[in-house]
Order: C-alpha cells, then sequence, then structure tokens
C-alpha cells in the first residue's frame, strides 16, 4: 500500500511539453506526477503553442517564468545549460509531434514520457527505441487506465491458471462525444480527425491502444498472428480516419479476440472493458468500476473482488492508495503509472538493469506495439477489412 | 394490459411432438400456450422419442390417454379422424426433424408452432412456407424473447425517429453452459453438437438467431447487405460445428453490425442483449433484466424506461401483464408470443387477412431469415472467415 | 425442477371472489394457479361487485355462465348443491371483507385462498384459525413473492450457519406510486386509504406484510420481542392511514431489524428488499432482481448466486422451472405459492398430517403473523411512535 | 474544470499533526492538500506519536530533518519562531485530543484543519468556534466525501426545486469491517472503541457524521427537530460504544428521516448513500459510484446524471477534474475539499468576508453539527433509544 513516502533518492526534475490550459490531458499528467512530491517535480515546460498562454499557466502551476519556454527546442536547450536542468520530459502534445519531440528529448539525454499513440509508424517507434537504448534512457508510454490495480489482479490470477487455458478477449473502447460533426468544432478534438497531426487513425489510436495495451498487460503470453478490422466514418467529413472500428483477432495457440472501439456510441459516456475467457472461467473489468474484478468461474456463483482487499496478491495490494473501503479513479490509476515511470528511470540513471528487468510498466515496447496494432488494423481496413497476418 | 381475457372465440385444440419430460424447452411452450386458458388447450401430444415415457408423461399434464401418440404420424392420422381433432400442432424436437414434421403438419392441414432454428436449408423454409401459403395455415416460431414489450417499444421509438439515423447494431447471446465436454454428455446436449441432428451449426443456430430475430423485430427495415464470421469449436468434438462464433455485418444504407454469440463463455449465466446506436441517441436491451430499457442521448443524462409506465407507448403496454411494480419474466414474454400465434391462427381461419397483415410476431418470414442467416454465416465461416453477400 | 406434471390426483375445483376486470391482483391469482392446469381448475366466481360485469368477466375467463355468480354468498351456496361443486375459494377483495367471506367459506367446508393482509385484527385471524382447524380445512395466504426459490436458498443458508449468528434484519418495500393524491381517485386505489375497507393500515398492511413474511420465511426461529414504529401521512387526506411507515424492531436473543415500507418514495419503481446480517456473512435478495441472490462474506469476494444452479440447495432447484439460463419473474413466484396450496389442501383432504407438517406455505400462521406486525405497528405509532412490546 | 492553476497568490505553509506511517487516514489529506502544489506545501509535522518514526516519515515525505517534530506543542512553538513558520495545521489524531491540539493551533494562530467527528462535545465546538472567531481563523473539518461534486449537483436541484417538496431522506453508512473482534487488534482501529481516545461514540461519529453532513450539504435549510437512536454493540467488548446503530429523525415543516450506520454489516464494502424523497421525484447517491446521480421522477423515465457533463450546474461542473469520460474517485474529492479551505483561509487572511460567506465548504458549523448529531443520537440511545428533542 503506498502512502506517499519516497520511493527514490529525490524527485526527478520534471517539464512537459504541451498540456497547457486548453488540453484535456495534461492535468492528468501533472495528478500522475506530482501525487506525492516525491518522484517527480514541475521544473519547466513549454505548455503551449501560444508562448505566451503557455507561460502564463506555467507560472499559475508554479513553473518559474525563465523556465516557462517557448517551444520544446527551447526547453531542451535552455535546461542544458542549467546546472540542474531537467532530467525528464513529457510530451503532451497532438500526435504528430510526438516522434521529433522524443527524438529531440534523447538527445538531449533526457527520459521521455509520452501520449499514446507514441508515433505514426512502427518504423519510427524501432528507431526511437534503438535510440533510447543507446542513450540509456527509458521511455515510458501514458496508457493511464493500465495503473488500476485490478488489473494486476487480473494478470496474477491468469498466469497462475485460475481461468485454465485462455480463449477468448473480448474488448472494447467506446463513447458517444463524438456523435455529431459538432464535436470537430472544439480546439481540443480538431486535429485528432486530421491525418496530418493525427496520423494514420482516430479512435484506434486514440482509444483503442489503451485497451490493446491493458490486453497485453493482463496476457503477457499472448501473441497475435493475424486480425481483421472493418472501419467507418460515420461523420463523412472525418474519413479516411475512423469514428467506428470493429476488428477480429486470432492469437498464436488458437485464442480470438474482439474489439470494439467508437467514439459515435451515442449516449455512451465510457465503455472501456475486458472480459477474458477461460476453459474454466472468466475474468471481466471495466474502467467506470475500476475498483471491482469480476471472477466468473463455470459452475459456481460470480464472485466480485474489490480492491484493497487481503484476498488479493501482494502485486496488486501494492498499488492500492485508500483502502479498501475507498473508491479509487482515474487519478489513482495515473499515479500508479507514473511513480512507476519514476522507479524505473531511477534505477535506469542507477544501471540497476535487474530491477528494470523485474518491473512491469508502459514502456517503449509498449508504446511500439500500440503503434503496430494500429497499423496493422489500418492495412487491414484499408484494403477491405480482410485478414491480415501481424507483421 | 392483459388480463387473461378471452380474445379469440374459444381456445384452439393444440398438441405437442416432443417437448417431453426431459425436454430443456416443452415447460416453456406449455407456460406460453396455456396461461390462461382461453388461447389454447392441450388436446393431444406425441411428446417423447420413448413412446411409453411420452404416454405417461402426457397423462400426467391432464391429456387423455388415448391422445397420447406414439409419433407425430400417429398424432397427426389419428387425429385427423377424430370430430374435434387438433387444430394446431407445436414441434418441440430436435432440429433435424422440424422439416419433416412441419411438412406433415401442413398436410394434415394444421396450423404450425415450430422451435427454432426452423430447418437445415432457407430453401426448405421456402418450400414449408409456399405449402403454408397454399393451405392456408400460419406457422409460428419461437423467438420466445420477442415476447418482452419492451422490444416493442425499442421498435416504436426507433421508428419515430428517436435515436436518428441507425448506424451500427451491437448484439450478443453468449452463456458458459458448454465450457466444458462434459456438457456433451447430457441426453438434452447431446444432439445438439451433432450435425446430422442439429444442422449445419450449433450456437449460431441455437442461441444467435433469437438475437438476430429481435434485430428484426425493432429495426423491420434493416437489410444486411453482406456478413463475415469467424467460427470456432473450442472443443474439439464439436467440430464442424462451432461453440464461438464472431460476426459483423454490413446493412444497405451503411449501418454496420456485430453479433457474438457462445456456449463457453465461462462462468457468464446468461447474456443477451441489443443495442442500437443512431446519430442521436442509443436504445439498449438485455435478457437478464427485461423490463428496462435503457435510452441513452448524447449529452443528456441516461433514462431508464421501465415495463408498465404510462409513458410507453400502447405497443408495449398492450402486452404488459403484471403491472409496473411487478418484475416480468421469460415466462411472460413466451405468454404474449403464444397469445400472438393464437390471434394470427384465429384471424387466418376466419380469413381476416387485413388483420394478420397488421400483426407482429414471428413467423415463417422471421424462421426463413433465422435459417438464411445461419446458412450465411457458415458460408462465410466455412470459406475462412471471409466477407459474403447476403443471400 | 418444475415442468407442469400433476402432483395432485387431479386439479382443484376452484372459484374467485373478487378479481375482476379492474381488480390489479386477480390476473396474478389465475396465473398462479392456473399454471400447469394440473393444480386448480377455474370452475366459478363472483368476480365482482358489479354482478352484471363479473358474468361477463367470468364468461370470459372460460367459465360457464350459470357458475359466473352475483356475490360470495350465492356462489357458495349454489355451488353446495352442485355434486361436482367448487372445493377451494379466493378472496381477491379490498380487505374489509376478507373476514366475512373467510368465514363463510370455511362453513361452506371450503379451503381458503386470500389476499393480505389478512383481516383487521389478530382476533379475526385467531377466530378463523380455529375455525379452520374444527373444519379441516387450509388457507393460503398470497404473500407471492414468497414463491421465489432464492428465498428458500437463502432460509437454507441461514438454517446451516452460513452466515453466522443473527444479527440485524434490514427490509424495504417502498414504491412511488402514490407520490401524489391524484393516485387516490382510481378504483384500484381508493378503497385502499379508506380505514372502512382498507383496516388500521396502508402501506404497512399492503405492502410490509409481504417482506415481513419474508423475514419469517427465510428467519424461522427469528421471534420479536418489541417494536417501535412512526408513520406519515404526506397526503393529508389518507390520514389516519399512513402512506409511509419506519420500523425498528428488536428480535430475542438480541437481534435488531428496521423495516421502511412507502407509497410515496417518489420515482421508485419498485424496492422490496431484505438483508440478513449475520456474524460472519450477509445475505441480500431483491424483488426486482429476484434469481439473484447476493452472498457476502467478510473478508471474501462477495458472491452472487443465481437461480437454477447445480451448487444450490434442492430445496431452491426444486421450484425452478426454466433453468438457469431464462429469467423468472413475479409469475413464476405466484405459480409456485399456488402449487404449494394445492398440495397443503391435498394432503389435508388426505389427512396426511406429516407431509402437511413438512410443507413450507404461507398458511394461516403466517396471515396472522402479518395482521398481528400491523397491529403492532399501528399501536406504536399512535402512542407516539413508542417501543411496544410485541404482542 | 480545475486543472491544477493556482487560485491563491501562493501555497500555504501547512503542517500535519498525526497522519503518519501507521494513520489509515494521512494520506487522504496529504492527496487533498498536495494535489496541485498551488494550494498547501507540506514544510512541517509532528506526524507520529513515536517520534522518531514521525521523523523519519516526514523526511520520506520531503519536509527538511528539522520542522519533523516530537509532539504538536514543539511544532506550534517552534514553527512560531521561524520566519516562514507554518500558516496552518491539520489535525489527524485520535479524537480524544482534537479539541486541545486546535485549541493551541488556534491560539498560535494557525488555521486549522481537523478530521471528525471534531470533538467529543458541542459544548467544546461551540468554545474552539468562538476562539477561531476571535483570532480570525478558518476551521476546515475533513468530511471527504462531501468534496464530490454531484453532491453539489443534487443541492443546485433541490434548491431549485427539481423535486418538489422535501418528505424525507433516507442515510446509510455502513460496512462489515468490524464484524469480528479481531479487527480491533489493529492499531489503527483499536481507539476507535475506546471512549476515552475515541469519545461518546464509535460508528455514530466515525462514519455517520459523513453522511449528516452530506445531507446538511444538499438540504441546507432542513433542520431536526427530534430524533431517535437505538445503537448496539454487537461485539460485546465494545460496550458501550456501538457498532451498529439505527436513527429515525423528525425535521421541522414535517419531513422525516432515518440513517443507519454500522462496522459489523458483514461483507458490506461499503455503502454510503442518501436518498431524498421529494413530492415529484427523489435524488440518489452513493460513494461507490460517485461520479453518477439517480434523478427518478415520478412517472418519467429514471435518470442517471454524470459528472463533467455540460447539462449539470455550474457549481458541480466547477468542481471536475478529469472530464466526463474518466472516472473520479475520493481522491478527487478529497482535492477538492483542501481546494476550498485554502480558498477560505485565504478570503480570511485577506480579510474578504463577503467571498468567504458565499463559499460552501465544511467548516466549524458543520463541525459542530456533527458533535451535537452525535450527542443527541447518544442521549436517546442511553435513555432508551426514545425519542429527543434535537438540542
Amino acid at each position: 500500500m503506498l502512502n506517499g513516502e519516497k520511493q527514490i533518492a529525490r524527485p526527478l526534475r520534471w517539464a512537459m511539453v504541451g498540456g497547457g490550459r486548453l488540453s484535456q490531458v495534461g492535468y492528468k499528467h501533472r495528478t500522475g506526477a506530482l501525487r506525492d512530491n516525491t518522484a517527480f517535480q514541475l521544473v519547466a515546460g513549454a505548455f503551449d503553442i501560444d508562448a505566451g498562454r503557455g507561460r502564463d499557466f506555467g507560472i499559475n502551476l508554479g513553473v518559474a517564468a525563465e523556465r516557462c519556454y517557448t517551444d520544446y527546442r527551447e526547453l531542451f536547450e535552455r535546461e542544458a545549460q542549467r546546472e540542474e536542468g531537467i532530467e525528464v520530459v513529457t510530451i503532451a502534445t497532438p500526435n504528430g509531434t510526438h516522434y521529433e519531440i522524443s527524438k529531440a528529448a534523447l538527445e538531449a539525454g533526457l527520459h521521455v514520457i509520452c501520449e499514446k499513440p507514441l508515433f505514426f509508424t512502427s518504423q519510427q517507434a524501432r528507431e526511437i527505441k534503438a535510440l533510447a537504448e543507446s542513450k540509456g534512457r527509458i521511455i515510458g508510454v501514458t496508457y493511464g487506465y493500465s495503473g488500476h490495480q485490478m488489473l494486476l489482479q487480473m494478470r496474477q490470477m491468469i498466469a497462475r491458471g485460475d481461468i485454465g487455458e485462455v480463449r477468448m478477449v473480448e474488448m472494447q473502447y467506446t463513447h458517444g462525444f463524438s456523435a455529431s460533426d459538432s464535436a470537430d468544432k472544439f480546439e481540443a478534438q480538431k486535429w485528432r480527425v486530421d491525418p496530418a497531426i493525427a496520423g494514420p487513425s482516430f479512435v484506434l489510436g486514440d482509444l483503442s491502444t489503451h485497451t490493446y495495451y491493458i490486453s497485453q498487460l493482463v496476457l503477457p503470453d499472448l501473441k497475435l498472428k493475424s486480425l481483421l478490422c472493418d472501419r467507418q466514418s460515420f461523420i463523412a467529413s472525418r474519413a479516411p480516419l475512423e469514428d467506428n472500428a470493429m476488428v477480429m483477432m486470432r492469437y498464436h495457440g488458437g485464442a480470438v479476440g474482439r474489439l470494439w472501439t467508437s467514439s459515435v456510441n451515442a449516449g455512451c459516456m465510457d465503455a472501456q472493458q475486458i472480459r477474458v475467457i477461460g476453459s474454466k472461467a472468466s475474468l471481466q473489468w471495466c474502467d467506470t468500476q475500476p475498483n471491482e474484478l469480476r471472477y466468473e468461474v463455470q459452475n459456481q456463483p460470480n464472485q466480485l473482488l474489490h480492491h484493497g482487499m487481503p484476498y488479493l496478491d501482494n502485486a496488486a495490494l501494492a498499488d492500492d492508495r485508500l483502502g479498501a473501503l475507498h473508491t479509487e479513479g482515474l487519478t489513482d490509476a495515473w499515479s500508479n503509472i507514473y511513480l512507476k515511470f519514476a522507479l524505473a528511470m531511477d534505477a535506469k540513471n542507477r544501471g540497476d538493469e535487474a530491477a528494470l528487468a523485474a518491473m512491469i510498466y508502459p514502456g517503449i515496447d509498449a508504446g511500439l506495439e500500440g503503434v503496430r496494432w494500429v497499423e496493422n488494423c489500418v492495412r487491414s481496413a484499408d484494403s477491405g477489412a480482410v485478414w491480415v497476418n501481424y507483421e
């Protein structure tokens, strides 16, 4: 159980690129990073494409005015000149800039935390991975939902055979907030449907990479063999980017999967869920009731596992922050992810590769796999929704 | 609101073929047919493949011993000789016998009520449809769930535009009762995985035809253009019949659909549900909470409509039996379906084609469409899970 | 598991007093009694205070015109003269008439099934009990909800110690259909707020006696020591009858209880529930999800037990009608109760007192206890909501 | 919507008394206070009764070693001597010490944030209130749940008449974590059942004051006239302190209320809920689904209001932190409460009494009312569970 005590010698000096006043996601990053003031310290930033607004914003967050920069280039350059310059940067900008900023950050010797989908192509991801390795830096990818402790419980239970042999993975991440085209007029949404900025997909990258990563987290040994994706642009102006997509999967070993992602599921406030079906039992989790894990053994009463309870595995309990009596939310999940990023960066800094190898967090491989997932889905969809080998 | 008063001049004289002591479904038919004793009267039957057991069973239901017959041939022949012989027969036998018994019944001048999936091929269904028409007889297909009043509410709301333009239909009918192969040893299950008796499919026909019919009921104008089905036999001995299947659909007009059906969804007690997504709102119903209809308008509070309430459409309220304060179940849905069969048969007997045309019940066209649905799914699956035009 | 086969030699000849076309409850009685045509046969009735309407209604139910009588006196007298006259009568009239009709029925040698609350006073109930005993007749009281199988499961689990020592019973039966006074204008509701016809209470008798009986069913050994009731008439014209009441209870042995009953719980469609809390675990059931029983063991995952599953006790499974995959409703519960009435009457007719003693159904003692419960609540409330010994 | 930008000129210098490594609640305070680093800054503390452990802990939180003190006396004295000493202190110690520490803090000129139940007696609360007024200091009471935005929505809707005239308030805060006496052996629980440290009550003060405050928050004009409380010690060693209590209430104006609080509701993970019933509609909220508010208008479909949605009132939306698509939890509620404390303290410091008067947060009056509530409950219970005027 976590209570805010430091787990590394001192907080890492941290900056943000993007995530400013109009950002939908910037506050989640700060919430995660700054939870306990023992993992990260926000000391600099280039928070906004509008430099003045960004500076004003940074000051309002408590950042020194002279460390609120015009853009990421200035940020990296000037911080490199400081005695106690930044050590890690979060990239919370539109997708199309992730690659160049990540590259610049690594070249400046920084650890990187980046929004998903990481890049436009898996080729870019492989290149950045190699660069990070050569520089000895960590890349964290903010699959924020994956910080919910019950997912680690799910991972443990599947690993020890509680559901038998895995047969099917059923995934969904849908909402209805883009049901009409009026949604596209908002600043925070507009770029998401512009291929030049968003990349090859809208909801596949924006939503489903979260759920696909969760499936990797709970099923680390399950590997895709082939998939088929059909995608739609119900608001025509979004084409070629999809606002709805349906995927079928075949895994090595005979298991199958499905995923549905949508931003036009009208009236749906939020429905991200995953169900893993085994030969004996199933496990189901959804992000609107993140403190509950449903364990359904065929021919037994269904069971509801609850966060923070002594019957959970240590892996799950270690991430509990409030205790069983209290309702955790996405804020706690982001805090968990960011803490793990700090621990990984600290281990890397200390050269403790053994510790690093034992850590479970969404790193560059998870980010690369998300890009690859989107690539394969788009390739299938653009070929007429046919089966494609997972490449 | 229904209260048991007669709606036709006298109960129809009714017999069953199958549905005996070991049947899983026979009691549901009797429950539906005999609810009020004003629609049907059980007067004869060939209840069991074991004639002695069937006779004993029939007597226990109150049928005269001399009208408990050895098989359907004897039943039809002998009843035809009685002054007040049967007028309608329910066929609740394994799938492989539906065709020949239906044919014999129609040729004996009987109205027919038959279990789903109706037949093995749509060709058979078309033939029987023609025979029924030439004989002036009605065929009812027992899509029992479709009798829930909230589905009629859903139909009305979609028809009058409450959800806008239909974009997607999401369907599921899964359970876990065949998760292990031990399930196949039970008499009532064994034949379902034998192609000679069950036909070309297991769960596609056994389960998903219910949900597919519900989609037709609530969306009478939506027509399939093409589909793709991937099916699995997780218990290998069931091959070529599937115990799990995933379907993607494309409708004329641009809407898409999905359906998942399974009997190996371990630990799932029952999950039949349908969600229809429109450009403005969605409607969702599931059969474990059949008295509730979820109406989700984007950017408004979600609404829960409740059976028996004055704000519902007359079409729904007309089928209410218990009042809003009381929980209806599948028993009430079957009662509704059977009452509609009686009304249709009575109208047919009276030659009231206008009344017939206005009635909504699962008849031969619904049965044919179910067979066709399975045929197309199997054709796609057996071609490697490719898109096939809906034929 | 029930499938409609006869359990007694022949159906009992049955009549109804009340329960006509405008009745809210009459159809539930017929639904329960006539489910399988093997327990009861509706052969006569005095269905309505408007004799012509009642006759027309009876004929529409299939009753012979000459056996549709003007009132209960004529019914009992004329049926007594028939060779195959009625053997049992259901009384589904307003409360104020239950006593005199029951008395007349018993004196006519009939078994009696009566709506709750049974009578106005426990003195009346004791008198009728003595009369029934002297006549060798059964009285069944239609606590219809108590027919849900999961309540028998609850009884078994408590009896064998699954929850430890009982500490608290938490009960509720509320709805909002009388939130405004306009509800009182409907025929079916008007008499319920008239003390001359309804008796000493409105919701205490009309609603809470159901839930209180359920508590007796699942906790046969728990006896009330004292209680305190505060009742309100939020619609002033209903005074002295209450439309809302809150009760606190103390049981012999140290357990405590609460009950809330209301017809002004605005917007609540239906909320009848009971939670029994023991030293180790709790059990909870509610009538809108009657097929589920929640079993919560402290420090273990909560469990959801589902109707029709092999892990249930035989006592529960014996009453299953549809199988685990299908949703049972109140219709099924009423069928169960009526079948038990028939079995009890048949045992009484055969003089099989041993069988009778083993049967669990809501009989005269349950009816008497319901009246006593209301008496004690009213006595407390009318004394200023003070503790009164349970007398 | 909040995003972490500063709302006061600089963070307040903040210390904690208690809330150390073994505390159940200390981390919630830090989580609330330090959310954005723009409201509070943790600079000192006396974190533990074991001074060494407390110092070690404080250092691990990033507090300077020399500002980790032995006890609150040293903390207040030494910080008063610093140029930039603390301005506000949180008291997260067992109940019995709240009074003396609060008094000392106020006398040291500090703003105070204190755990509930505030003190042992309302007399103490009135005294401290007077002291705070004379010193010009703010007292915040950590009714943490009250920070959930949907409660402000509830308040607005009731205020503008959306439910009509209030008739009943139904409250519950129960769990099962003290179902057995083994719970009392844990350090963090032991003192809660010792009257010398916990005060006159266990669950009434520990749990129900939260829910009672929520009722005040959403119904500011509803005033108690009398109440009746029955309390039990199911684990006998806890007597005279109760582990279960049931309260009935009568409000001025005719409304009534109920509250049940328990720590022996075996198997219940958490059930804090409030339902306010009006003449037209009801509103219901529970803390395990804090992002949803159920609005039930009689004779209309039930509505589910969701956090962060544009249809909510500004009062609610202003406190949103994650957006409608993301699940908020107790962490976010505590952040909201602490931010309001900071705003109130800042306004007080600036002498802006007009701003202060418009703020809604749990201050000394709320704390006093909680103590008074417990006093009245205990007085009733100890008089034999009789009605007492609310004094």
